[in-house]
């Protein structure tokens, strides 16, 4: 598998060196947006999450999706911003949520701060998501962030009430992820092609290579939660499993386990209750039962179909990126 | 003082009356908005917000400032659900970082469910607004409320951060309730004003007005947390006190306090260190200073001034109860 961060050679870093110019004004709308002269703590927090060396998949994936469609305006810039913003204000509520202590190898905002700093902040960030789009100035591009952003908060309370459940099928958990990542995955490349005028067939095409990167995406991260290296993820071995959160390998696994072991998932996942051991069974399990694989190959099936999507676009350099994107999305480590 | 929900005379009663039938178009399309067939839990935990007996005064204000400019269309409907919506997503979040146990007389959400689903359910309120802003379609609406909901949040951020300082000033206070309650009275009334295509002048004399009503609101709930009645309020007397809350009357009485009494301030809200008997004591300050009166005065200045930004509007009977609002806001007891 191959780092996200550090290989030169990845499609991101082949992405982001493409769109430099663009992205380095992404990155000055994103620095001004983010300061707020009445309550200085929101830049001092936003600014430690936002630039934290996240990878800015999102904005990145709205300028090249323009790119492809050879959109010739500012607006996309407007909206990859817009974009990041809604992302960093889902980032920080859910680590409330989830009372996490680490991402991308730092302490969270909720952690340095505190809980309220993070809920407010978030709340502040959406608002100049908010402003962003409507600087963009097209209904239809608010139209289809204003969905996406109810469907990331549906996939978020699903996702709460499927923790620690143990009875939850796949369709629960594609349900989920389509809301806290696919959605958000889809909408920063078809906003792309709206306000390049595309036809409704580009238009179809580009939201379903961004859905279906999505998916993959959280596949291959979900999986890297068991399977991963902590140096390289920036985070724990097995935060899933401890905090109860249902993902496929998870699913696969209990789905395919009988007798006692199903008593040992109810115990350790259903009741929360486990010994710092239980990790080393789960993944045991999940081995036996080749959860793991299974999951690695639904990532490959979801990367492939993103790929395919683009196969309507003429040939350029950007869509040979993109479509390396793909692979690579499945093959990183971090 | 007035009770604000029993008595059938209040202005805010009469308001309902008189926009019946638009108000009962608001609370259907509430009712169908809160709605999610992914997450059945939204329903539950906003319908206990939604329908606990709020007054709906938002969005009530932007179908009177419709009415006042003579609108004949149906998008006040669309922007009165979604300026509610804005307001029981700030509600949610609140309450988590207060940590409150009571609204409305009734548990609040996140005693009865839990801290994440506030939070995430708060996100897909914010979500739904921001569709039925997009539905009623006009860029400069939009605008208007994008930068509402960051004056919002940066005015809970502001009293965040000013929480348990003694040494928090007027002018500090005053910028927190402009974002925390003026700026959605006053983008309320703006939406009904920009909606009917009126001039800048009544336009600007509209948002004034709400602008105004909602710093005389704020100031009179800040005064009636320390002298109203718990049974009428719903809550307790001196909440704000307790949560080392900076509030007008506070203010007031600390800086006109001198030597032991500063070292009280510094104990029991400083330091948060409170026996049950120091509220008394607080009480005292505040009527030796003349603090609880001082903000009571303050109150009418600012619903005067919202009376008098209406005046350039023709006598009609929406301006006549709009003014008699004005006075009841800080008559009332609850």
């Amino acid at each position: 598998m191959k780092d996200m961060k550090n290989n030169k050679n990845n499609p991101i870093e082949v992405l982001r060196l493409h769109l430099a110019s663009e992205m380095h004004s992404v990155d000055c709308l994103i620095n001004t947006y983010m300061k707020s002269e009445t309550a200085p703590i929101i830049s001092k927090l936003a600014d430690h999450l936002i630039n934290a060396g996240g990878k800015r998949l999102r904005p990145l994936l709205t300028l090249a999706a323009a790119n492809l469609c050879n959109y010739n305006g500012t607006s996309h810039v407007k909206l990859a911003a817009a974009i990041e913003f809604i992302h960093t204000a889902t980032l920080l509520h859910d680590d409330v949520v989830d009372e996490s202590l680490q991402r991308r190898g730092k302490p969270t905002a909720n952690l340095l701060w505190d809980n309220q700093s993070s809920i407010l902040v978030g709340d502040y960030l959406f608002s100049k998501s908010f402003q962003l789009m409507v600087e963009a100035g097209s209904l239809k591009v608010l139209s289809v962030l204003a969905d996406a952003s109810a469907t990331i908060s549906e996939g978020e309370i699903l996702q709460l009430s499927a923790a620690k459940n143990i009875n939850t099928d796949e369709e629960t958990y594609f349900k989920i992820i389509d809301g806290k990542t696919a959605a958000l995955f889809a909408a920063a490349t078809k906003v792309g092609a709206i306000i390049s005028n595309m036809d409704e067939t580009h238009v179809d095409a580009l939201t379903n290579f961004g859905k279906a990167l999505g998916i993959s995406f959280q596949l291959t991260d979900d999986l890297l939660d068991y399977t991963g290296f902590e140096e390289s993820l920036g985070k724990n071995i097995g935060d899933d499993y401890r905090e109860g959160k249902i993902t496929l390998p998870l699913i696969k696994a209990i789905n395919k386990s009988s007798g006692d072991e199903i008593i040992f998932w109810e115990k350790t996942v259903g009741k929360g209750v486990q010994e710092p051991s239980d990790l080393k069974q789960a993944l045991f399990l999940m081995k036996k039962y080749g959860a793991l694989n299974d999951t690695r190959h639904e990532a490959i099936i979801w990367a492939t179909k993103a790929a395919d999507h683009l196969e309507i676009f003429p040939e350029c350099e950007i869509k040979t990126i993109l479509k390396e994107l793909t692979s690579f999305v499945v093959e990183r480590i971090n």
